[in-house]
């Protein structure tokens, strides 16, 4: 079928510049991770808190990726952390090419983790890599925990899952069944490192620090 | 480019289709909404409260796309709806093909309204019509007040869009302006319906109800 042949197209070009950036961050022995998620479940915010907590200890730089706006971009750039702005202009996912220019614009030397923020999507980004080391894929408790089986590309490729926003959980208001969205995920992927965070009130992302700086052992 | 013109051709094949459905629904003289969200938004709560507590005055048919599973579709037959599954294997959005066929396995002639309930995807179902007289966004107080502007795609084609989970806001769980949302939904689409609602509490539902009932007179 045509549209196949296309579609493997695409990804094999994608393939291409993937393959340079896993090279580039392997050359440089820095870390890479791909933040994958829908819109609006805490990535922009998981992010900013991380490198504020972390900033005596891992020199973060983001590449930002949004269909428009540099909304993000802006939040991030509070925190003092480098950052460039990949705007997509309709599309739904940022391809490798895009971040090997982004990269070229970080000062990547000075960093010890490039982390992307993707375009808010729990679809498409999920088939495109982009040369990161991980994959790590955020689902906001107000999502419902049903997203792993229902969405279960991102879920099987990811290292790591952040269950955001759990201070919503308290008062009831929102029903969130944490051990099932554990267990449907870890059927996809067994080995997937799971955090339940709040990154509004600090919850929990302490045993995600302690991963991601555990990590730098194996670059 | 390229690239570009496969898309134009993928994007053509599927007006062919829309418009057939289109005539389909214009001949039967039957409405069609086409809702559109992030995964986890409530689509699928709003749809089962509103064939129930509508049950006496409109007969509503639900097309339910997945990429995988029929969790959804299990939900909306519990309400004794009439309910189609298509299952997209992957796929980000439907396609107007797949609702073409799914149309026929409705019982249209018993009903007054079909309803499509996309895959969760706030990007790439808005650049697919399906045959709809209106598309329907829903976006959750969970997912931020900043969605319209930094997806404007679907919020500048949608006739209708709901503000769902407002009972999150009580207790100052969650940011969320509702005026700032509605006012730069308004800036990319100023006659835009908007309605504020609690799919799990009813709260707003009625004002839905109230439009839902007025659009068939327009049919």
């Amino acid at each position: 079928m045509k549209k196949v042949d296309v579609v493997k197209k695409i990804l094999y070009a994608n393939e291409k510049y993937a393959l340079e950036n896993v090279l580039f961050f392997a050359e440089h022995k820095k870390l890479c991770l791909n933040m994958i998620s829908s819109p609006g479940s805490g990535k922009t915010t998981i992010l900013a808190r991380t490198i504020s907590d972390l900033k005596e200890r891992i020199k973060i730089g983001v590449i930002e990726g949004d269909i428009q706006t540099d909304i993000d971009a802006e939040r991030i750039s509070r925190t003092k952390a480098p950052v460039v702005q990949i705007n997509t202009d309709g599309a739904c996912h940022l391809s490798a090419a895009q971040v090997s220019a982004a990269i070229r614009e970080l000062p990547v030397k000075e960093l010890d983790l490039v982390v992307i923020e993707n375009v808010g999507n729990l679809v498409c980004p999920s088939d495109f890599d982009l040369g990161e080391n991980a994959k790590i894929v955020v689902l906001s408790v107000a999502e419902g925990d049903d997203k792993p089986i229902k969405y279960p590309g991102i879920f099987a490729k990811s290292k790591a899952m952040l269950i955001n926003k759990i201070d919503l959980l308290e008062g009831g208001l929102v029903d969130f069944d944490i051990e099932r969205a554990k267990t449907d995920a870890r059927r996809l992927n067994k080995d997937m490192e799971i955090f339940t965070v709040s990154a509004k009130t600090g919850e929990g992302m302490n045993d995600w620090y302690a991963w991601l700086t555990e990590s730098f052992k194996n670059v």
